[in-house]
């Protein structure tokens, strides 16, 4: 589980978006931020293209953490410039849940606005 | 939410027992860690009481990370002795939700077996 959070963090930073969804159950749920409706399927794999397009380049603070379930934290900055936008930086905390197969089956992001900053 | 888990920082480091089942609503769980089975009332009572004999001190390592729910992370490092055993660091993320009085209504701490470590 930790290594495909690593996967996670590397193939943001290659800018991998197929390689991103491949990580993926095909019926996983992404809640980012925790508190919004979750996208699934289509709406992920959009996600994932429109991150890349946003230049996201994400950054760990600190050693993935496991559990002794099946689930994994990676806790980042993760910065992006949206279209026509600033350049954005954000602090959280994404909570994966996994399936037997090792793919992600629920990404949770832990962020609220104030966690949020434009940096240009 | 980002208060009630810095005094959960602070009363841990005070030894505050009282005053951090104090920060728990009276139905609330705490599963730490994840995958193991949750404590309820007078266990959560018992676990604080056994942390600050134990010299429990929390050191955060980033912000703590809110959502745009009633959701908030807190990532750190923790050391304790336990009695008779060895000083002990664990690498933790907790999760904590909330409700509308601001009271801790479930606690999901994330470390594996990996995100342990003896230190003396």
């Amino acid at each position: 589980m930790k290594a495909a959070l690593q996967a996670y963090v590397d193939r943001t930073n290659a800018g991998d978006a197929a390689g991103l969804v491949a990580l993926f159950a095909v019926d996983a749920t992404i809640e980012d931020p925790v508190g919004t409706p979750p996208k699934i399927g289509e709406e992920i794999a959009a996600w994932f293209r429109d991150s890349v397009a946003f230049g996201t380049r994400l950054r760990p603070v600190t050693e993935i953490r496991g559990s002794h379930g099946a689930a994994a934290a990676l806790v980042f900055e993760v910065e992006f410039t949206p279209p026509g936008g600033r350049a954005t930086r954000i602090r959280s905390v994404d909570i994966c849940t996994f399936d037997d197969a090792g793919k992600i089956t629920s990404l949770k992001a832990y962020w609220g606005p104030d966690d949020v900053e434009e940096i240009a």
